[in-house]
């Protein structure tokens, strides 16, 4: 009998007998008082892939955090809002009791091969293997399922109040500490896994918490399937903080520079 | 008795005796198939922004285009899915019939004084009244409801098979052709209107949509209202364009180079 991956472990979902679609919070993915947003955007989307009536590949998500998921069980309940020749539209519930502390929406395609061009590029940065993994041991414990190897912006929270702002770009190398092949949870999962951008800025840490999650899908299966277990290079990057809420804008890049997803994020932070 | 802006004529709501809030298609906003998307977006905010329960000011939305609104009328329905002390999350459809041709989410909250910083820095350029508009008299219908005063990177639909690619960056002063105040609703709008960045590149027409449209909000009321009838300056580029889809992301900038909302979205692109 092979051992699931902490990550699929975490991520599962059952049918109940009343036909519930139910899963369970995990330790290994829990961050301060709930789970990583990572997790419950891969749940979300699980629940989308795996419904018989799915069609094509996952083109763009939304995840909104509206209230904390609590520690134990879960319903997530799937809609398909509309299917067309090329797209499917869903809308996803994560629910406990009577609260709805998350809401999604995906797009899936059938794509097909056409014009191509990736104005981007990926940052020139050396590899994984030569970078040292941050030690995140004493951290939130969903950072120990990840290896964050920091080519640039790495989080320093040793500023004082009158040091000039740190850098809030990072560039950092990303993989699953336990290797695991990409798949599109996977990939949904690390689109969220960058620490705020307000944190690198400030050098401090604060309450602070992701509320709306967005990111595009630029790749297909057979891009996603070459992937393997290759680290992900992720970009971060923010353009303003005002009145409680910053903005966060990521990439994430695969093998031959190939452009994987991109995406945003909005963060609040208290003060 | 003063005569109603198009803008609002277009993304006016009534409250039918049964209770449905309905409105209406508006030829002023007219695409090629269907209505302009940011006249949609603007409809379903001014969903939540009059509905009674509203609290705060928009901070994120995201609207997903999952199918052609026909002309004529249609019913929006929005609903509080969870409003804590800080944020409000609110989810939003738009029926005709049976169909359900968009969706959105989004998030509200009471901002407050916080830590202030932009790192993102608005371009250089000439002022709007240095700029010609572009003329869009022989164009889709909702682009002569704006103008447009390209800095760079104005649509050239010219390019032959064999010339380089033009460009896809954009940058662009916009406003509504008859001068209104900004709003929520029109700083809603105006994150979509921007030309494909596909069509940019590729300097010829094509088969194209917005799928998915995400916009996050800088400002609060006080900057929104400090800006006026003056125009903002869009900024708008793509990273990567395949199999049938490619995705945007923007910036709208307002007086004093201060960055009043952000965002992004997924286009189809026919071949």
């Amino acid at each position: 009998m092979t051992q699931r991956h902490p990550f699929d472990e975490a991520s599962r979902l059952e049918r109940r007998d009343d036909g519930a679609l139910v899963g369970r919070t995990s330790p290994a993915y829990w961050n301060f008082a709930g789970p990583f947003g990572g997790i419950t955007a891969a749940i979300m989307l699980r629940a989308v892939l795996e419904d018989p009536a799915r069609q094509g590949t996952p083109v763009a998500m939304t995840i909104n955090f509206a209230g904390l998921v609590a520690e134990g069980e879960f319903e997530v309940v799937p809609r398909l809002v509309r299917g067309g020749r090329i797209t499917q539209h869903w809308a996803v519930e994560l629910r406990q009791a009577d609260r709805v502390p998350t809401t999604a929406s995906f797009v899936l395609a059938r794509r097909t091969e056409t014009w191509e061009h990736q104005p981007a590029a990926m940052p020139d940065v050396p590899p994984a293997d030569a970078v040292e993994p941050l030690d995140t041991t004493r951290w939130m414990p969903w950072l120990s399922s990840y290896q964050f190897r920091f080519v640039a912006g790495a989080p320093v929270l040793s500023r004082r109040i009158h040091d000039p702002l740190h850098p809030q770009r990072s560039v950092v190398w990303l993989n699953d500490r336990v290797p695991r092949k990409l798949d599109w949870l996977s990939l949904a999962a690390l689109s969220d896994a960058f620490f705020p951008r307000v944190l690198h800025a400030r050098g401090i840490g604060a309450k602070m918490g992701t509320v709306t999650l967005t990111t595009y899908f630029h790749c297909d299966q057979d891009e996603l399937d070459a992937q393997g277990e290759a680290p992900v290079l992720g970009v971060a990057d923010g353009e303003r903080y005002s009145r409680n809420f910053q903005d966060q804008r990521i990439q994430l890049w695969g093998r031959d520079g190939r452009l994987l997803a991109v995406g945003g994020q909005v963060l609040w932070y208290e003060s």
